[in-house]
């Protein structure tokens, strides 16, 4: 399909500032569920239970807004592409490694990748002010829940 | 963390073959849930509601199996690898194209999905048979919902 | 329509055996709950409310295993028949008397009912463990809960 | 069982009168249970999804009213027969064709079957008036659930 | 409070008739509940459980009853009296006896209080056609289904 | 759209009677409705809360029976027009005052149009029993829950 | 039935004492829960809508301890008397009047009826103290609900 | 009542402001709420279900939205008008044609609908930012979900 | 391990008073849940359905009670006991026979068993009071609760 | 106000005795539950999921059991005080220091705090007996909640 | 615990600014939750019932946004303080007086407090713009609610 | 009672094999229910928190699959016994030591006794293949749980 079958009220110049914000956050979100997955999965340690809990609570979160960010999109007339391989190659989170892992390395982890994430959502904000406060203000509420996240996941590391 | 710390109540070899099962059906299953995402914002055309709609359901299924794929593969002792790399080099599915795309182009792209991943499923079924009958009975109830799943969307295409 | 709209990945051989034995169940169960309805309205007795009752129980679980049996016929490409006049006509149940029935005569007649129905099932799943272990897998699911009612209705015999 | 267990405070005429009525709708309601179910099953083409799901509403429909109509039979102390066998031979409805059927087909034959229900309905609400207000009133109640249907249905076709 | 606070839109001979049909059922339905609750209480026997359930039933029936017919008095501007000396000495009902009570004893007395509520109400349904078919509406409903309970509580007789 | 699409089992003349009964009820629900809202934002004094939670039952009802209306007229083949323009035009209700308004006045008003709704919908009730008893068996239930409102608002002012 | 099929573990003077003190509060229990239903619907004034439901509160309260009351008399052998004929004769409660009531008159009414009930109760916890714990720990209860309700319906004299 | 009996903590010309974006928001809203409701009653086609379904979640969006733009003019001290003749002549939507529609109409009618409630909605962002940034975010959550609807009613054009 | 990890404001008389009551308690408790499974199981006649319900409720408290009075015991320091041995050699209860048993033989024993275990809650009530009377308190809501089913056990027999 | 408008059924003395120790424990439990929300806030360390969680339950409780002795209070006509001021200086607690916490300190300060309140509760435990039953009850409740608590906090530290 | 564990992706600069509004927040949000019960349990009076159901939404609120506010600063890496000294001296409410509190009083003591607190927050969410536009957002949802609640307090006054 | 009332559908042979694998899998979950919850009381440590809630899981679990264990059995006419002293008697767990017991020691007394109760339910998979696909249906449904909790409970030891 090569016409845009969906219109916005946007200008172009604001709907690919608001766009391109949104495909990179969506990206960012997909990942951080696959690794929050992973995670639960291999997760081995004392502390496995309330970690093992803990991720799924943050995959449940991720999932949530993956899709408000697409959706966002597509309101505003951009296609946006969540395919795996898409997401393997753009995604600017810090991965997680390979095999069963120790509690203490995925509370670490969490919290880099947690960092991440936000650090690109705060640099958005910024820069969908004047694009769009419509996308501005999904970002905000992305970023308010994650830095609380990133909260309780770095409480567990003292 | 080099050593295995989950031990397996299967001999070597059953854990070997069952776990390869396991390990392929799951990152069939998160690409289906990835396509079907990507599908579900992209879908453009008269049928848009109904097809938007079975894919959120496709998806909800897909991510359930996803999850008891991997727990029966740490049940066994295999560690499960989730991670969108993995997914995007080794998944079977036949993958999503880009872009806004018509309905009926959708609902072709997800039986040819579905088809894929239910010819994976069995050829596994048999395999398992011998090896845990216990990994054999989940994947039985993967190929029985999907099956499902594919007459519905195959339905849809007359 | 003449042409068969939906495919199967199962071969002719299996599909037509897999097929017969879901039609079979199909008609069986569909009579087998239009029997515990009859026998729901007409009971009389002492035990009126306690047959009342338990009769809606088993109404529930044989709609509920009739849409199962039919969903998967569909799943493997065999359009399901269950009108009533295939029904009157080729379900292997013992039917139920004419009016008002006394509590000791409705539970006799639904124990002898249910090992009809029950009987038809364990041939069946012998039949189709070669040709789809998927439906064998469902036929299981149906006897044993309709060999719990079994016992259950019988047990109010004695 | 050759006496009648169960008394009313309706006259022999008024008894036979609204009897009748009841038992007439009683076959016509489970024969549409049974048609709403077969075209479920056997439904194929675009609108697949709408039409397989508003069947589903109009089964849970018609068990409703059915189980209303035969508790209201007994109510008056006639017994009501809903067995395959007389649901086949004395039911109003128009049937329903055999194998996979195209959505258009299955609309136009729900309204088909709906029409034929009600013509019973309105005939049979007439005659109680005199003999039975609260049969009557029931009757009622099912005439304007199902002409909402058929408007509902009839909607579609243009 | 001598004067009438709440109007009505029927005329005084209207109101007159529907305000005494009203009144009546009202304490025929507060006394149906305390015979129900007394049942309840004083049951023995082997049908304990069954006949201690369906009095908790009729007690919610009758009570939901009694405030429908007592809100309806008020509806057409007719202070309702529930007191316990005003049911005391003008329900039409047939009472229960004292202490310990036999099921079989309990069912039959039930059965007569039922038949003795229900006529009453029949005849109101005639003489409320005319003066206000809203108050005969809801008496339909009542009649509707105490007659259901009458025919449950009837067939544990035989 | 210049044809009927949607067929009725009325007469012309039965379907004018009612369908004429059903828009004049549906223009004076969706005004009740939109007077309740207006005096639950702009109601002041000692009874606000109890006032403003009143109001907001009352939205529900007129919502809730509006739609009943209008779904009647489409189950006879008539279309309801239920457009602002209409609403202002054609209702008989006695509208509401402007400005934030005293807990007695928006008490006193709420009778008055309760009183205005009941007095069509009676009128409305003669006028369909012959013509369609369904249709008069819905104006008589708007009727008993308007009338119960009518004396609840009623109370409040002695 | 002359007999007393229900034994108990308490001594004869203990079951006497217990026995009367819950037959006692029983009727006046089920009074309170008649009165307040009267009160329920003929309250007029003001504060007619906190007043209205209040009352229903109070009903709740009141049937949920009869039937405390009366099954903790079963439980120690005891034949509960809550027919309409003894509650009319033998409740200690003060009563209510006839006709409309305005709201203040109504809830002096209910503090002093509420009031007479308590006062009952804490003589009763007195009583039952030595002849049976359990028994007293049930009156405990009422009366700390019962005095929750007279602070709530005194707090709005002032 | 010719006073102002609710404070704001607003400037005088920030109230101005902010409360004629809310007027005007208003009014536009419950419009698309009626204009929603006479599609659902009023749509015929193919894509009936979808269509009917679709509007009412549309409806329910749009009276959750009036009321929050109302309650938000009440706390900043003004009085919001909600009335059917306000409605009829203030709203600055698109309408909706008489009688029975076509699907494909209800569509395209809803799009422009839409589109023209969201370009009022952009502009008050812009004019409320200075004002009032309270209700300026209430504006940005309604176009955020309007923006949505936007889309998905427009995806099923194509 | 040696040492107690718990400690408790009760002083080493009462605890051990308190202590030995509630396991004594504890293992009456787990017995009697056993038995009642067990009869769940094994009843058979024409009360089956019944006795089989009532028995499930009857484990369900048994379960809730013996999680409380474990609690308590570890709430002032006292280790619980529940292991199988310890339950088979310490219980007071009366047993449960072997094999398939009618419904009136299981309703006899399990009235043995409620007087047996209420027996030991009526002494330990007594022992308690000087001790903790928390635990008192504990103990009187078991032997309210046992005594109210000892009654609908026995009320069976008659 | 000057005046005492809520009557009380116990003596002066006894209202004396018992309101002192309801206004004791109110203060008590209000500072509970905010020494419960500074820890659920403040924590960090190993086990701050447990922790946050558990101080949140611990939260929920003291809430509940503050409005329970407030109402208490007013039941027997004492005004309770549960102001900020109040609160800071008469309650009996512990306190909890300054800034972000290690996890086993929190438990610890917990710990200290829970047994500070149960010594006040079992102090008036044993004046109110006399006093008035109703409230002993009450406080037996509270000691019974908060000695289960004492355990469960206490067995982290092992 | 002397260093800081939680980290924060502001500047120190932006960390102080929004910190101090966070804590500033917190004070006047606690103190406003245990006014609002102070209230809820001493007021009296003719709108007892429905200032008391009021106030327990208050402070529901109060409560929630408690939470909010003290999580939001942990989130920026800022310890929140909300121990009942520091509430008792640095909180900007107005305060609640001593004893039973005349329902009109309540009245307006809610209303000088809400217009307290939300005045302190309309100064931090001018404060907070640059700081934290997370932060901000924040704060405009409780000025949002809180000025919804001033007007409904407001509203009675008249 | 010598006689057997519950006839099986299977062969002697047949009912024999299923029959004893039922039988001894019933006894080692009731043992395993018993460890689980003395497990749940005696436990402390710094993980009591995980460790108690994740024991009443395994509570959970264990009954259910008791339940289902022994209604298979009653359904092929084999009387189960689940009696304290058959299971003290003849379950294959691994026991659990006397009083309070440390965290890790709990994690490690589960992990033995779910790889015996395991071990066990592989041995009857295998022996039951023949005798009764249906019961080993069940057996496969319990290792795959029971198998989950042996990797979640051994992920806490590393």
């Amino acid at each position: 399909m090569t016409t845009t079958p969906i219109t916005s009220t946007l200008t172009d110049e604001q709907q690919s500032v608001a766009g391109k914000a949104l495909q990179d956050t969506l990206v960012d979100l997909i990942d951080l569920s696959l690794i929050a997955k992973q995670a639960h999965w291999n997760v081995v340690g004392k502390q496995f239970r309330s970690v093992h809990l803990d991720l799924d609570e943050l995959v449940t979160v991720s999932r949530e807004f993956t899709d408000a960010a697409a959706e966002r999109a597509t309101a505003i007339g951009v296609s946006p592409d969540g395919r795996a391989e898409t997401v393997a190659k753009t995604a600017h989170t810090k991965g997680f490694g390979e095999g069963w892992t120790k509690d203490s390395d995925v509370v670490e982890s969490i919290v880099d990748n947690l960092k991440a994430v936000v650090a690109g959502l705060r640099e958005r904000i910024g820069v969908t002010e004047e694009a769009d406060p419509v996308t501005q203000d999904l970002l905000i509420s992305f970023a308010s829940k994650l830095e609380q996240l990133h909260w309780m996941w770095q409480a567990q590391i003292v």
